[in-house]
């Protein structure tokens, strides 16, 4: 039954996801605040039509949350949907070959900014909710909080949470916006990676000069900035940042196997980035080193004279922004002062540094032997004909620590892309198979749910 | 009589080189090319307005030459004169405190960009030719080519010289492009470095991926990028590139004492550019540094996300701009080899490396024993009332050389700008006292070149 209404709406499903895809909501950027709020309101007028009561675009200092909920009884479990409509900056624009922001079909996937991440996962919850409605079939309470910050850091949601702890009362957490591993290989992530951004700015001289004038004589700051990233690995791979790896939970021999047991193809995976060889921490795998291992990665740097041809100058300034991805039980607190305080001991004299600390975000663990795990597991085996693997994935979302500690509920993150679908890069999409069988899922683990 | 002509037309004068000034001609720059064309013609016609013969635009692949002449005598000595009427790029333009293009003076400094580098020193030669024509005083044949491609490598200018060996014959060439220690202590440059200006990119995936996905198992370019930079130098500042030292003439210590007597304040430099500490080669001082010793500055670099807040991506591609200043006997062409051959060395297999070669130029001594330097210094003994300072510049003119190779022609590098007139720069300037004490040093040159 739900099968066929989901069939039947299809084509209108994804009509409505496209108008959403069109917002250019991008909470990164300030010039796009009128278009996020666009966003939030589009999401409240879907959570209303599909039957949401109490529905609520939800002011914040920054960009708003909205609110939703459908109460069936007292006694029935409740579900807290979670759930991001902002998106990454579409950059850099001339690698789409489509427009970001004009969502199409193309090889049974849909190319669009937000996509996967997150505004077509968050869309599956909307209709497997107007389903369950619409076949009065909802069998758990449900409670929507779709935020527009997640991609800026979450800031807000957590004086939310904190200011909303009755109204958020739930059972469980249920979030999609993770990856499987494959349509063959269904998943669900049981460990996320923290998050610690910061910003270094470099200023040697005043002035950028001429560098055949002064070239030799003044520490140019695009050199040193190189030399400081550069010695923030070690041989090894491994970060230098002094405590650094103080708090990480190393995994026993056990769950290291266990965890490298998932398929994973080495050769596939190096054929798909077109990469010669993979790089990273000695003595881990690859699914170990985006799972349980903590990284720091440049995510962009600049300076100096970077449009056509050759300018001769030795630059005032040169920045750099460096991500961390935390693991258990690493603080991004305790990082991003770990981090501020070692770069400013290794600049030289000849430099002055300035250290800003982005967004940070707490790594998590989710159970696998609560309740809600189990009904999503049992959801994927109804659905798929296959048990999900638990799987550490290497990206963050920070709020789910929050949850745990605010809120003091788990979280199941039973998402539905893939890591190929290009999130945070050019040309970012998501399989119309997935879309469609990520609500049928849901379905399913409601009514699951609902029985444990 | 010279100093009252000068005198009395010195607002038209600035008048005239205002309207140069505000014709952007940025060589680098393909949306410029019209500009840079008009100043050509701009020249042709104040050459032709002083009293020059023979004047002609002459094309070239890239920006046009312009050539102008006046022979008075067979038994004269002739002069030619070189210089470039293109510019450096404008960026930063956010740091002009008055429009690149809009010259202004303020403080008694023309601010414009060009206005030391070179168009504001060309116009001091065409108006003391305008001067002798006028007093009837031109004691020398006198031949001028001025090329708009100086800023960008002087590719076409090769090829211009080596076709017009005949047109070009002379006894020297005289360069305005160089710098006094200070209006105190002038100075004549009898040496420059060369150059070769390389540009790098890295890339690790084939797009950009999310930094949490990814994080730690591919190789992030900037990260990587900033480990080959950094490993470009060692711990004692030296350039680690294999074979780059090894045409260096090391001066006797004799020479290093005498060009160590040179006028120098450390703590004025430093106050000058706030910074704390100079930072170069170990065992040199600062004028040795930049005079005599070759160095390696990266000139810009960029990649990955650069824009407002954070995105955590781990880019596909970092990039790197940088230039070597080369001294005597090395030779830019083999330096570019050795760079390439280096860069494609230290890169990891986890990444593609792409060496692009963008230009480069011969280092270059002047002798200062000839009749020409002797004129020169002769010259300012007449108007400035002291000898100048033999010095080595660390700019490059890479022409110097060629000169000296195709035309046989030692070269006199009387330049009247001031290291801190910020060429390549915001806020470029050149003292209105430096221009008109020009005009006039440069007259008392040929006064005295032709009774030598």
């Amino acid at each position: 039954m739900i099968k066929q209404y989901i069939q039947s709406n299809q084509q209108r499903f994804l009509d409505e996801l496209f108008d959403l895809l069109r917002i250019p909501s991008v909470s990164a950027d300030s010039r796009n605040k009128a278009d996020v709020r666009k966003a939030a309101e589009f999401i409240v007028q879907k959570l209303k039509d599909a039957g949401a009561d109490a529905v609520e675009l939800c002011e914040t200092k920054g960009h708003p949350i909205v609110y939703g909920q459908k109460t069936i009884s007292n006694s029935a479990p409740t579900v807290l949907v979670y759930g991001h409509y902002d998106v990454q900056p579409p950059d850099p624009l001339n690698l789409w070959t489509s427009p970001p922001f004009e969502p199409v079909i193309k090889d049974g996937k849909i190319f669009a900014r937000g996509s996967c991440d997150d505004k077509g996962q968050v869309y599956m919850h909307i209709k497997a909710f107007e389903a369950m409605m619409k076949l009065n079939q909802l069998s758990c309470n449900i409670k929507f909080m779709i935020e527009g910050e997640e991609e800026v850091g979450s800031d807000n949601l957590g004086i939310f949470v904190k200011e909303n702890k009755e109204r958020l009362k739930a059972d469980v957490i249920l979030i999609s916006d993770t990856s499987l591993i494959s349509l063959d290989h269904p998943s669900i992530t049981v460990g996320l990676r923290g998050l610690s951004y910061m910003e270094v700015e470099v200023t040697g001289p005043n002035r950028d000069l001429h560098s055949g004038v002064y070239g030799g004589a003044v520490a140019n700051p695009i050199n040193v900035l190189s030399q400081m990233i550069a010695s923030l690995h070690d041989e090894n791979g491994k970060v230098t940042i002094p405590g650094f790896y103080d708090k990480v939970v190393e995994l026993s021999e056990a769950d290291r196997k266990k965890l490298n047991e998932a398929p994973f193809d080495l050769i596939e995976y190096k054929k798909d980035l077109a990469i010669d060889e993979v790089l990273g921490e000695k003595g881990f795998t690859t699914i170990e080193r985006t799972g349980i291992r903590p990284t720091l990665d440049a995510n962009g740097i600049w300076g100096g004279y970077t449009g056509e041809g050759a300018k001769t100058v030795l630059p005032s300034k040169a920045s750099v922004k460096i991500s961390m991805r935390l693991v258990p039980n690493q603080d991004s607190h305790e990082i991003t002062q770990l981090f501020t305080k070692h770069f400013l001991t290794i600049a030289p004299k000849s430099v002055k540094v300035k250290v800003t600390a982005h967004h940070g975000g707490e790594p998590a663990v989710t159970p696998t032997n609560s309740k809600a795990y189990k009904a999503a597991s049992d959801a994927f085996v109804a659905v798929w004909g296959k048990a999900p693997i638990p799987t550490r994935d290497g990206g963050s979302i920070p709020i789910v620590s929050l949850f745990k500690k605010e809120l003091g509920l788990d979280t199941v993150l039973m998402g539905f892309g893939l890591d190929s679908d290009a999130i945070h890069s050019p040309n970012e999409h998501y399989g119309v198979k997935n879309f469609l069988i990520g609500i049928e899922t849901i379905v399913s683990f409601y009514q699951h749910f609902s029985k444990k």
